[in-house]
């Protein structure tokens, strides 16, 4: 199936400022992500959460896609208006979308690199994972298995997509390395629909890795609910590591280690997000594994 | 001058979140912060924005302790009114303080190391910034020439004062790493302070390293003032470090290359900070100097 028309959406969260940025830089240098062979769009999400500096105004708008949610015209807050706008404008989701493929930007405090979201079980958003992989430093791919209809998140609005999370960059900054990085993980996106629509045969490798999403791990609480420990000097800022029984993960605020007792060896990431705090997740935990492109 | 009664202010920034834990684990392990010749106060001093995440509600805390603003009843507002209380508590500044030193832990997403805060020409301060030097890694002294009393800091609540200024760290984020280091300089700024006290004869160096503040440098705005720039690469990270004429400084959105265009080496610092986009500060210019203690 060619692909004829692409979102990229920057913004999504208002205080993941590099997307709000690079759509500014589009704006002026639109040629950066035209291609010859399908129509581009760039969407900014969240204007009003970007000029507030924050993650959400009412709810998080990466969220706020489940196909219910989307129908349910009584979610009347910011972010739920907003879901329905770009619903409307993208998709709809589940129905016959308007496009084809969303590109959907975010960074995140966590030292994860150029990691590319893999939600839902599309060969081709792995195919294009691999092919990016193949031509930029400090790539993974973190992968939600399943339906990716059956996700909440902003990129399910149409049937093919790529989530970008790059990092580590503080919220409510924009680094020069990374905005680099992100704009180059696009290029490269874009490039791999262009040579797929117009019938390249490309080179990938047979096999690629992935993390493969498994579960959060949640901070230590108090008997109020307050957090009352932190991430482990060890683990913070070893995402994608491996974690073997006996490794450090949390010290408590009192100076007390907290270590992993299980036996299956385990891969953690989004150590130590910022915007995790509010759920208390202190980090999520995958699986390697190859897997046949 | 003995040193009777101090103050260790946490959270006066409420998304710089190492100080209000490190008053949760010295409210288990009030030990740590206690010395028999002086009385030691911890103070919460901005828990709203805090639970918030945010850097304050209504206003600057730590610009909110200027004489003339903490003798203005109308500034009612939820920060005029904690500067006005955190005042009758430790100070009142400019009378016969209850306190005679404040200690305020802030973080920073620049890559500052420890930096202590030097706000005033009080040498008791530059001797324990000395002293904390001589015992840690990777302490910069940022100093603030003039008196005290005429910044509008809240430190300033008392005669003699420190700040801890600790980073490379995201808002909102605990890092165990820094949260060491904050908790490690507190602990000899307090020694420090005994020692004193108790007359002990301390050996210290003749001469200390000091950054002067000189100035602020914004960021380029297009022609609706928002920031169109980006610190560059090559500066990010580097606080502290010197600048030359010929150094990059900034990268345009669009692509273009900014120098640092004077004679003068001057050494930043601040660099990227993420508090200081909305008054579109990109980074501090100090001049390093050395100083008889």
């Amino acid at each position: 199936m060619r692909i004829k028309k692409v979102a990229v959406v920057g913004g999504t969260h208002g205080n993941e400022v590099t997307g709000t940025y690079l759509l500014r830089r589009w704006a002026a240098n639109p040629g950066e992500i035209r291609r010859s062979s399908f129509e581009t769009k760039t969407v900014w999400a969240n204007p009003k959460a970007f000029r507030e500096n924050k993650r959400y105004i009412d709810a998080d708008l990466n969220r706020s896609f489940s196909l219910k949610d989307l129908n349910d015209e009584t979610i009347d807050h910011y972010e739920g208006n907003r879901a329905k706008v770009i619903n409307a404008l993208l998709g709809p989701k589940g129905g016959r979308p308007a496009f084809d493929f969303t590109f959907d930007i975010h960074t995140t405090t966590s030292n994860m690199g150029v990691t590319l979201i893999l939600v839902g079980d599309d060969r081709y958003q792995l195919r294009m994972a691999a092919y990016i992989k193949a031509r930029l430093e400090n790539v993974n791919l973190y992968y939600f298995k399943g339906r990716a209809a059956d996700y909440p998140n902003l990129s399910t609005v149409t049937p093919r997509l790529l989530g970008l999370e790059i990092g580590a960059i503080p919220q409510g900054v924009l680094r020069h390395d990374i905005f680099e990085q992100a704009n180059e993980s696009l290029r490269l996106g874009l490039d791999y629909i262009h040579k797929v629509n117009r019938g390249e045969k490309l080179k990938l490798a047979k096999q690629v890795e992935v993390y493969v999403h498994r579960e959060v791990v949640e901070y230590p609480v108090d008997a109020e609910g307050n957090i009352n420990a932190m991430v482990h000097k060890n683990l913070q800022d070893k995402d994608f590591a491996p974690m073997k029984r006996g490794d450090a993960m949390f010290e408590t605020l009192g100076g007390k280690t907290i270590l992993y007792d299980k036996t299956k060896v385990v891969y953690p990431a989004f150590i130590n997000e910022a915007a995790y705090y509010p759920v208390k997740i202190a980090f999520m935990l995958t699986e390697k594994r190859k897997m046949e492109i």
